[in-house]
C-alpha cells in the first residue's frame, strides 16, 4: 500500500517553522510497513491545493494532509479535499456540540461565526475527535482510496494520529503491523550494525532498523502477522536475540522513555541521591535530568563550576592539581566527582571537564577531549573520551555518555557487569 | 520570480531525519522575495526523482535540489537532472584535483573509484566548490529556468548557499534585496504587532514581517531596490522608527547574536561577572549561557538548587522563608539571589523558582507560577510570571524571561529605562 504526505501552510513555505509533521508521519508509515514515495507541501491556495491533492491520489492509495483546518478564511483544506472527492460538507451534530464544550471549558468564551464552519464536515466522512483543539480529523474514503485530513499542531495532530489513525491504516492492510523498540547506549552506530550484520543479512519478518542518536542507537523490530498476538510472538525471540548481544548496553524497550528517565528510575529504586558537576556542558546534564518531571526525588542539586576558581571553592579542588594537571584532566574530574558527593551529601556524584571550542584546544589536549568521573558511593571511575564535532556536538555526546557512565556504574556496583 | 525546493533523501521518507534544508531554504528565499509554492521530498529513485523534476521546472523558475549528490551508486540527482535538461555529463578537472586534496588532507587517506563520479558535472554548468565535503554544488541553465544542485549535509550546503547560491539568485532578479533582523525581547507577539499595525498596514517597500520565537519577537524588515546601498537606505528609517517604538527592548539588529550572546557581551563590556541559581530550569539558564563560545569571561559557575535543602544548604535561603513562603515565593527567589551573588563573589546573580509542571501545581500556586529574581551589585529586582503550555514550555519561558530581566537590569543600573 502506498500513501504520501502533503503539508499545508504558508509557515512551511516562509520558512518559519520546521516540517516536524511530516517526520513524524513517515516515521509511523515506515513502521506500518507502508510505502512512502513523495512529501509535498503547498500553501493555502485553492488551485495548487487541489493540484496537489489530485496528483497525490493519482499515484497513492492513502493520503495523509496536515494543516489548514483552522477556522478562518484562509484555512481551505477540508474545503478543497471535499471538492477534489466529490463529498459536499454538511453539519456534523457531535462535532458542533464537541466545539460548543470546548468553548465552554476555555478562557475564550465568545464562539464566532467562523468556528462553526469547523462542524463542517463532507458527507459520509469517518470525523476523528480533537481533544486538543476544535477542528475535527477527517477520514474521506472514495474509489478504494483514502484521504485523511488533520490538524497542523503536532500536540493535536500526534494523539489523533495514535488513536485512530494508526489502527485504521493498519486495518486497510492484509497483516497486522507490530513493532517494539530496543534502545542502546554506550555503543557506536557502526559497532551495533556490525553486530547485527547476520541478523539484518537474513531478515524477512521481522525486520531491524536502526536509528542513530547522538550517543544512542535505536533498533526498531517490526513484524507483520495475522493479528497483534502473532506479530508480537515473532518479535519476542529477535529482542531476546538482542539482549544477548547487547547485554546491559540495552537500557530500555519503552518507545516513550529516555536515557536520563532510565537513569533516574534505577536510581530511585535503589534510593540513591544523585549531584552533578559540570565544567564544559555547563549545566546541560542537569537540565537534561530535570526534564524528566519527578527527577527532584532523585536529583537534589547541580554545581557548575565552569572556572578554575569555582572548581576550587565550590567543589574544593586542589591547586596544586589544577596547577599540575590542568582542569581537563582525569585527576581534576575524580576530584570533583568525589568532593561533589561529599559537599552535597549525595550518594552519587557525576562530574565532567573537557574542551567543547571552538577555542581552548591545544596539541596535547585537543577540542572534543572530554573527562567525565563518577562516584557511587565513594567508588571512583573516570573515563576519557575524544568527541569530534563542533561546541554543540561536544557537548551533546558529553551528556550522553555521562549518562551511559553513571547507568553502568549503577549496575557495575550490583555485579551486573556489562557483556559487550 | 517563482522558486521551488526539492529535497531528495530516504531518510526523509522514512522520517529519520527532519527536513532542516526546507526551512532554511524556504526562509533565504523569502528574504529573497521569490514566491515559493511547493516544496517536495522524493527518494533516490531516477524514475520519480525525473517526474518530479520535470513538474517543477514546469512551473516555477528556479529549481533547487538538496541531497542525493554523495559517491554511491544509490546518489542519482546530478545523473537525474543532467538527463531531464539534456545535458551530458563530463569530468570537470578542477573539481577533481579538488577531491584529491581532500582525501589528502582528511583521515580517510584511499580514492575509491566512486569518488571520481563526483568530478562528472553537467556540461556547461556552473560549479560551487564544497569546503566541507567532496560533492561540488552545481548550477544548472537552460531555457531561461535554473535547477540548482546542493549536497544534502546542512554544513555543506548553508555556506555553499550564502557564499555562491544567494548571491546567484539575487542577481537574476530585476531588483537587490537587502534584509535586517531586529531582534525584541521581554514583550509579546500580539502587543508588538499591535504596535506597529500602522507600518504593515501601510508597508510596500520596505516590508516588515514578524516571527514569534519562544519570549521574544523576531522583525524582517526587507527592500528592493536598484542596488544594496538603495536598500539599506530603505531599511535605515524603519529601523530607526522601530528603535523609537521599542527601545531597550531591541537587543539585537545581528543576524546571528542570540540573547544569551548579548546579554554575556553587555556584561563583558562591564566588566562584570555572572552567576545563576536555578530550580525549576533545573541547569538550562546556565546551559544556555555556556552556549556561547568564550562565555567563562563572564559565567564563572552556577548553582543548580532542585530541593528545598539544596537551596538551604547551597544559597543559605532561611528555613523560615521556605517555611511561611514556600519555595516558589517572591522572597525565596530574592535571597537565591542575593546570596548566589554574596557566596560566589559574582557581581550579579540570576534566580529562578517556579512550578513547571506536570505535577506540583495547587490553585494558589499554579503550574507555570514562576519567579525571577537579579541581584546587581546588591540591587535586588525581582518578578513574577504565570506562563502557559506544558512543563518543557514553562522552562523554556522561563529562560528567555531570565535573560530579559538580567538585560533590563544592567540596562537600568545605568539609568537606561526600559521605553515601553
Amino acid at each position: 500500500m502506498v500513501v504520501e504526505l502533503i503539508s499545508v501552510g504558508t509557515e512551511l513555505l516562509l520558512g518559519n517553522i520546521v516540517n516536524t509533521n511530516a517526520s513524524y508521519l513517515a516515521e509511523k508509515c515506515a513502521l506500518l510497513g507502508l510505502s512512502l514515495y513523495y512529501q509535498s507541501v503547498v500553501g493555502d491556495n485553492e488551485e495548487r491545493m487541489a493540484e496537489t491533492m489530485r496528483t497525490a491520489l493519482g499515484r497513492s492509495d492513502v493520503v495523509i494532509v496536515s494543516g489548514g483546518l483552522g477556522p478562518t478564511k484562509d484555512d481551505l483544506t477540508k474545503e478543497v479535499a471535499a471538492s477534489v472527492l466529490g463529498m459536499p460538507l454538511k453539519e456534523d451534530k457531535h462535532t458542533r456540540k464537541r466545539i460548543e464544550e470546548y468553548f465552554k471549558n476555555s478562557q475564550f468564551k465568545i464562539i464566532t461565526d467562523n468556528n462553526w464552519k469547523q462542524a463542517q464536515v463532507p458527507a459520509g466522512s469517518i470525523v476523528i475527535d480533537n481533544k486538543n483543539g476544535t477542528a475535527p480529523g477527517l477520514i474521506l474514503e472514495k474509489d478504494g482510496k483514502s484521504m485523511i485530513l488533520l490538524p497542523g499542531p503536532p500536540n493535536e495532530l500526534r494523539p489523533m494520529f495514535e488513536e485512530t489513525v494508526f489502527p485504521y491504516l493498519n486495518k486497510l492492510q492484509p497483516e497486522t503491523i507490530c513493532s517494539a523498540m530496543v534502545k542502546i547506549c554506550g555503543l557506536g552506530e557502526s559497532y551495533v550494525e556490525t553486530q547485527i550484520a547476520d541478523m539484518i543479512e537474513k531478515q524477512k519478518n521481522p525486520t531491524i532498523a536502526p536509528y542513530a542518536k547522538t550517543g544512542e542507537v535505536h533498533l526498531r523490530i517490526t513484524a507483520k502477522a495475522a493479528d497483534e498476538k502473532e506479530a508480537r510472538k515473532l518479535i519476542k525471540p529477535v529482542v531476546k536475540e538482542l539482549r544477548n548481544r547487547f547485554g546491559n548496553h540495552i537500557y530500555s524497550t519503552d518507545e516513550k522513555e529516555t536515557l536520563a528517565e532510565n537513569v533516574l528510575n534505577l536510581l530511585k529504586e535503589r534510593q540513591l541521591t544523585l549531584t552533578t558537576a559540570e565544567s564544559c556542558t555547563g549545566g546541560m546534564l542537569a537540565a537534561r535530568l530535570t526534564d524528566v518531571p519527578g527527577a527532584s526525588e532523585v536529583f537534589k542539586q547541580g554545581l557548575v563550576t565552569y572556572s578554575n576558581k569555582a572548581k576550587r571553592k565550590l567543589l574544593d579542588v586542589k591547586k596544586m592539581t589544577l596547577k599540575d594537571f590542568g582542569a581537563v584532566s582525569e585527576k581534576t574530574a575524580k576530584e570533583m566527582a568525589k568532593n561533589g558527593a561529599f559537599i552535597t551529601g549525595a550518594d552519587v556524584c557525576i562530574s565532567v571537564t573537557g574542551i567543547a571550542g571552538p577555542g581552548g584546544g591545544t596539541e596535547e589536549k585537543p577540542v572534543g577531549l572530554v573527562y567525565i568521573a563518577c562516584c557511587l558511593n565513594n567508588k571512583l571511575t573516570v573515563k576519557e573520551f575524544h568527541f569530534k564535532g563542533n561546541r554543540a556536538k561536544v557537548r551533546e555526546y558529553t551528556v550522553a555518555r555521562a549518562l551511559t557512565l553513571l547507568r553502568s556504574c549503577i549496575l557495575e556496583a550490583e555485579g551486573k557487569e556489562e557483556k559487550a
